[in-house]
């Protein structure tokens, strides 16, 4: 059986890769499938673990299983997975980055909650700003929190944010346990919160979910922390609203375009921390991938369930 | 019965003061006491509330009760309280800045481990460092985290830290009932941990706590977050440690010099973070000391034990 690995791995991880795979054999290529021995090796490949280009998936006839290195697989929602799906199981990393999501989610809310972004540029003026940016700040503490989305994220931001001494209600879909399952119950709520994470997949039922009206209708100096995909949010209603003072802030670890271009009017939004789709990000990520990876393979052999099958139908 | 408040007080906020402090009478002064009409009050009054220059102090003689609005009680350590604590009861606001002061701080730790510092930088330059800075971020999720202190700045940093899947270990006084609580435990815990906050007084008994020894004996990475006092810690040597690349960064509230003069080289340590003792502010904060002393002042006139005595034997 051949694995197609499509990732930058270092000499170290490949060889964990390997060994932890054989006796199968893996050919390492490139996520883009530039050259000739990478598009062969997809051909024959029956395993691929990481994200193969959508366009090239129809035509890897010998493709059962592919592992992505992401819990997104919005870039694989306009294929046909009616007959696609017939053949080819699609895994994602559901609940991998979770932990490391919400420590930058948080992060980055109390970064702009407690001043800290202020006193960051402080730094390099040397200016003593105390009197100044202390009755400024606010904390946590007493604050209305809704968590959009009650997947993993959702559920590691509310265990984290339960011990803060802040209200938290969570908007998810029925079978998921949220405090709010509809959007006139969303919109009940947007009014009244002073921090709104964003933790959905992006689908074509969350694409625009926060939209101008919605923005509109959010309280005046709430913060705003998008850590589900750039789709959800109107980001031009989201600039003119943080430049207006409407909004207290925003923490973006996505948006509609990345990389950012540097022409993009968000970074120059104020009081918003861009993270640049780094929250999921730590040391270890490619080993834990890896782990993971291997995980699921000895599932795969053994005829099991995989772990975090992708439902075509929910489009997550 | 004179009350004179030493604090920057809004119109507002005189109103809600006097209006608490009713029939009692109440003078404003500047903390400096600069005016002779401030200095004539203090000669007069029976209770202050704010923090009187402790020069002025045994010369007021008519004084019964002074209401800090702050913690920290240093600056008084060198009065002679064998004589003055029969006359003089001070009460300090412990417990009051508690939850803002750990949300600064885990803030400012989560800032540095998610590299929201570098990220904030990128702003202006409108960079997008995804793929350079992600492997570089850490996670708290599975460090080990000591919390030197544990008074309610302690416990407030251990309540909210327990969700974030860190081991907690603390180190206290015998009777605070901490996990650690003689120097030899301390020195065998402080090479095994990722973490270390500071939120101890500043007492003859604790300054320089955290040595040139006890900053090398850190784990090579491990970051160092401040809220008590920057008496804790050899500046010097914390300074050498941050640019030789030993230790992973510092959250700084509190320093040996406050404000913090241009020309010190705690600005330009590498990883550190400044907040410059905001880390206890918030908008509502000096409502919040008003409303404080207004409850202490009932139990003052109803003769009841004030909260927050200060015991200058302990030094807080």
């Amino acid at each position: 059986m051949l694995i197609l690995a499509l990732m930058e791995l270092s000499d170290r991880q490949r060889v964990r890769l390997a060994d932890g795979a054989a006796p199968d054999e893996v050919h390492v290529g490139t996520g883009d499938l530039a050259c000739a021995a990478d598009r062969e090796a997809l051909g024959k490949a029956e395993v691929a673990f990481g994200s193969c280009p959508p366009e090239l998936l129809p035509g890897a006839h010998a493709l059962r299983w592919m592992q992505l290195d992401s819990v997104g697989c919005d870039q694989y929602l306009t294929l046909d997975w009616g007959q696609l799906g017939s053949r080819l199981t699609v895994t994602n990393l559901r609940g991998f980055f979770s932990a490391a999501v919400a420590e930058s989610g948080i992060g980055g809310l109390l970064a702009l909650l407690r001043g800290i972004d202020d006193l960051m540029a402080e730094r390099t003026r040397r200016a003593w700003r105390q009197a100044e940016l202390r009755p400024r700040l606010r904390t946590l503490l007493g604050m209305r929190v809704l968590i959009v989305g009650h997947g993993s994220i959702g559920h590691a931001l509310h265990e984290r944010l339960s011990s803060f001494g802040c209200e938290i209600i969570t908007y998810g879909t029925a079978r998921s346990g949220a405090d709010l399952v509809t959007v006139t119950d969303l919109d009940r709520e947007l009014p009244l919160c002073d921090v709104v994470f964003l933790a959905l997949p992006g689908t074509p039922a969350t694409a625009g979910l926060i939209s101008r009206p919605r923005l509109a209708a959010m309280k005046t100096g709430a913060v705003l922390v998008n850590l589900g995909r750039g789709t959800l949010v109107d980001e031009k209603a989201l600039v003119a609203s943080l430049r207006e003072g409407r909004l207290g802030g925003a923490v973006l670890d996505v948006t509609m375009r990345e990389p950012l271009p540097p022409d993009d009017p968000l970074w120059g939004a104020p009081r918003t921390l861009l993270t640049q789709h780094t929250a999921g990000g730590w040391a270890g990520e490619t080993d834990g991938k890896i782990d993971g990876f291997l995980a699921n393979l000895r599932r795969y052999r053994a005829g099991e369930t995989l772990h975090g099958v992708v439902d075509w139908a929910r489009g997550y």
